[in-house]
């Protein structure tokens, strides 16, 4: 592993090996996405992670957390706390495992986000937002389940960049990756993949602009987090987190820059992925895509690749988008 | 190649060799589209033809049919007739070799398709639908360009059969493939790869109850084809056509049986694929997935796939689908 030097800690990055040991574990049960070529033009490819079981890129960060635990430890269960698309991930890598789940959501999630994390087997216990962790934590303490973390985590980060290596293998000429930044975890696994296997490709973080907490950080050359007050305003719901340390480290060491895409072009993009590309894609699923069609100025040319990172809107959005208006 | 005896004219089926060249034709040029479990059940499983780069499983007969022609032959360029999906396959597969293609459309075709198959470097001819196959003909002769049939060939049965290899290759545990049938050409190529390399599944075509001539002619034992003015009145626009003796001859052989499904049950289907699966389905493309979820007690038990045949809509009918009512 490559340390991190000049740190208070030094931080251990994900190499190229582990992402290759969770691309092993992975197999059959992630989705191998195809590349699709874009409607838009040939020089731009999608890697569609909107198609897997659970909708989103996060069953394969989940997955291999889950299946690197010790046995026996993993049998006793894990639990997450999420309101998003890692929820299910958690959920369904648990259920491939037959071992208890537990998900802990804030009070107000959404009922439909809330059943699908049951309908795969997950106990949900609903709690005020602010005790989300802290009952985790304690939960997690007190039946000895295995928390396993959205992003903030080596195993997960290796997990995420089995996308990365599906890419370097499928378009070993790209020369551009486009990777939407939440917390951290897609874009840190992805570079580390594209960096050892694809060295030529610049790897572009994407965030909205209204939550562009990994720019600031990158600028300043430490971690600035921004009051979810401030970035619960992007639609994007699954990009409104910051960075932690540990994705820091490796989005500081491996990525070649971050583009910020506005909500009208987040928008605009999602409704043409669906209309012109056949794709159904959430808001966070479309930043990279609309970073290509909006800062094409501002990044390398040659054959580039946007992550899709996800699949899960309401109904409402995706009635939204498929309308003219 | 096998041999139909008792016919006024032998007709020769493709074989499974035929497909296997195919499937070497066209890798880098048709998506290898995964299986992708349903939202519904561990069971059925999607194989999503949408995905591939015109919206449709025809590109894989109409650039192998292409890719077969002499080059001398080629070079001169090719002609269709459609209006359909098989206009902008062989459109694409025309601007993949560089060779000029003329594809001759009935007056009244939708606006849309006509500008998507312009868009690839066609030529679009215009005439009035009854004149639409001996213009080609005619414009083939003076031009000397080859004509690519839509399902009337071997060459381009062979290539709808490479769908049928990847599901045996993916899941060689399969006991039932669901493939929608309309001139045949998909049926006929899917059924001759899944007889070879997973003899032990039942391959089912599935028809509009509007449309459903394959099932009259294989229940007579003879080709019977309904006129244009009764199966018009399907939704499900790519599965209007009969078959042709060549498509009879194969399924007659190949196929384990044909199930019907209803209007309303195709709309049904193609919104739940979009809204659950997260799929932009067409409603020709719907059928085998309506047939599993309406119609299990006719259908084998175990591991099955539903063929997924094309994602080209309209925006009004994709707007009405992601709507609540």
């Amino acid at each position: 592993m490559q340390t991190e030097v000049g740190r208070t800690e030094p931080v251990e990055l994900v190499d190229e090996a582990a992402v290759r040991t969770a691309a092993e574990r992975l197999r059959g049960v992630a989705v191998r996405t195809p590349l699709l070529v874009s409607p838009w033009s040939s020089a731009l490819w999608l890697k569609p992670e909107n198609l897997q079981p659970i909708g989103a890129f996060k069953l394969r960060g989940a997955y291999h957390a889950v299946a690197q635990l010790p046995p026996e430890r993993r049998r006793a269960g894990v639990i997450t706390h999420s309101s998003g698309n890692h929820a299910q991930a958690v959920a369904y890598a648990a259920r491939a495992f037959g071992v208890p789940c537990v998900v802990v959501m804030p009070d107000g999630a959404v009922a439909q986000k809330v059943a699908a994390t049951r309908r795969l087997g997950a106990e949900v216990v609903m709690v005020p937002p602010e005790q989300r962790l802290t009952r985790a934590e304690e939960l997690a303490a007190q039946r000895g389940l295995a928390l396993i973390p959205p992003f903030d985590h080596p195993d997960v980060i290796a997990g995420q960049g089995t996308v990365g290596l599906e890419i370097a293998a499928d378009l070993p000429e790209v020369r551009l990756v486009l990777v939407p930044v939440g917390g951290g975890g897609l874009a840190s696994g992805v570079a580390t993949a594209i960096r050892a296997l694809a060295p030529r490709a610049a790897v572009i973080g994407v965030e909205p602009e209204l939550a562009a907490d990994a720019r600031e950080s990158l600028a300043a050359g430490e971690l600035r987090v921004w009051p979810t007050a401030r970035t619960y305003t992007t639609i994007a719901d699954g990009l409104r987190t910051s960075l932690s340390e540990l994705t820091f480290a490796h989005l500081r060491a491996r990525l070649d820059g971050i583009v910020t895409v506005t909500e009208e072009e987040i928008i605009d993009t999602a409704r043409a992925l669906l209309q012109q590309a056949r794709l159904v894609v959430e808001p966070s699923g479309a930043v990279a895509t609309a970073a290509w069609l909006h800062r094409r100025t501002e990044l390398p040319a040659g054959p580039a690749v946007a992550v899709i990172s996800g699949g899960n809107l309401t109904p409402e959005l995706l009635a939204r988008l498929a309308g003219a208006a």
